[in-house]
């Protein structure tokens, strides 16, 4: 035993942490035995915060601390505008560029008959409740990633609610991404660039 | 505010964790939220365990749990080969290449008088006391760093031990790191291994 048991335990826990294999767990752990004592606390105790305290927005199911996430409480966000992402990641990802004034729907999983995913297995229900809800037009813009799944999915949403004059479909345009040499693109996106082409 | 609070704690503790920037640090935290309630809350106490239960050993100054570290507490260990190390670090070093049947002795410091550390400031004074307990011949190796630092400490620990003849006083050799291009080395080390030369 090389290390004393508390240190191989702490090893061993950040070692299932992604991309932390011995070496940096060994360097982390060191390092938390040199955080002073209230650090050390504070990190533990927000590691079991982060599990107890967090529950799913009754509305958009996002993370969220309390019954229903900050977003969705928000007045000043508009609630006819409505992105719908497949998780929690994505809605982060938006946040963080802090330009998108409308509300989120996060289905958890996109239909995907291989994988024995239907349509029951997505959070579609809640979304058709929250519509009914909602007086005047509407705008679902989806932000599914680019895969059969993603389309599958994107086509079924469009598709349920066909029938609602009210509601538009929208999806995030395709294309070649900011900084990105167009000689090293794959043929599909660079096929979607042409089709989702801009008038400038 | 992009991240429920709890979240937002815990990226900002695991921050302070070497190497772990923003994006690492967010990545982390969404993991640790994904975590199992069991191992999150093992992880929680792994980290305040480290903080609690790790003391110094009462011989060596090693990190231990207990009075004596289990290296001291070795019975097959040889007392009277004492490596000199400056930290804890270089023990687990040691320890895991797992053929050094000494012991240790963990300085804390080295000899610097630009920075204000002087001879008092390492922990020397219990090396002689643990010194004056060993009957029979005592080999100290020195396994310190190749600075100025090092060898003012080495060259003291020389001198204070001198007058006792049952003392060997050795250091690690200095020389080509294994798998390393000639090449490629600094003259320094080059000018080491020349001095160091061994009978092949």
């Amino acid at each position: 035993m090389v290390y004393p048991e508390s240190l191989e335990n702490l090893i061993t826990y950040l070692k299932k942490l992604p991309g932390i294999g011995e070496k940096s767990a060994e360097r982390l752990a060191l390092s938390i035995y040199n955080f002073n004592k209230e650090d050390a606390s504070y990190l533990s105790k927000s590691i079991t915060d982060v599990k107890e305290k967090i529950t799913k927005c009754n509305i958009c199911n996002h993370l969220t601390e309390g019954e229903t996430c900050h977003i969705c409480l928000d007045e000043n966000r508009e609630k006819s505008l409505i992105c719908i992402v497949e998780d929690y990641k994505s809605v982060f990802l938006f946040e963080k560029i802090g330009t998108f004034k409308g509300v989120y729907h996060i289905l958890n999983n996109l239909i995907s008959p291989l994988d024995g995913i239907g349509v029951e297995d997505i959070n579609i229900e809640s979304l058709l409740t929250r519509l009914k809800d909602i007086h005047g037009d509407i705008e679902l813009i989806i932000a599914l990633k680019p895969s059969i799944e993603g389309e599958t999915t994107s086509l079924y949403i469009k598709e349920i609610t066909k029938d609602n004059k009210k509601i538009k479909v929208t999806r995030l345009s395709y294309g070649v991404p900011v900084g990105a040499e167009i000689e090293y693109l794959d043929s599909l996106t660079l096929d979607r660039a042409l089709t989702d082409r801009q008038t400038i």
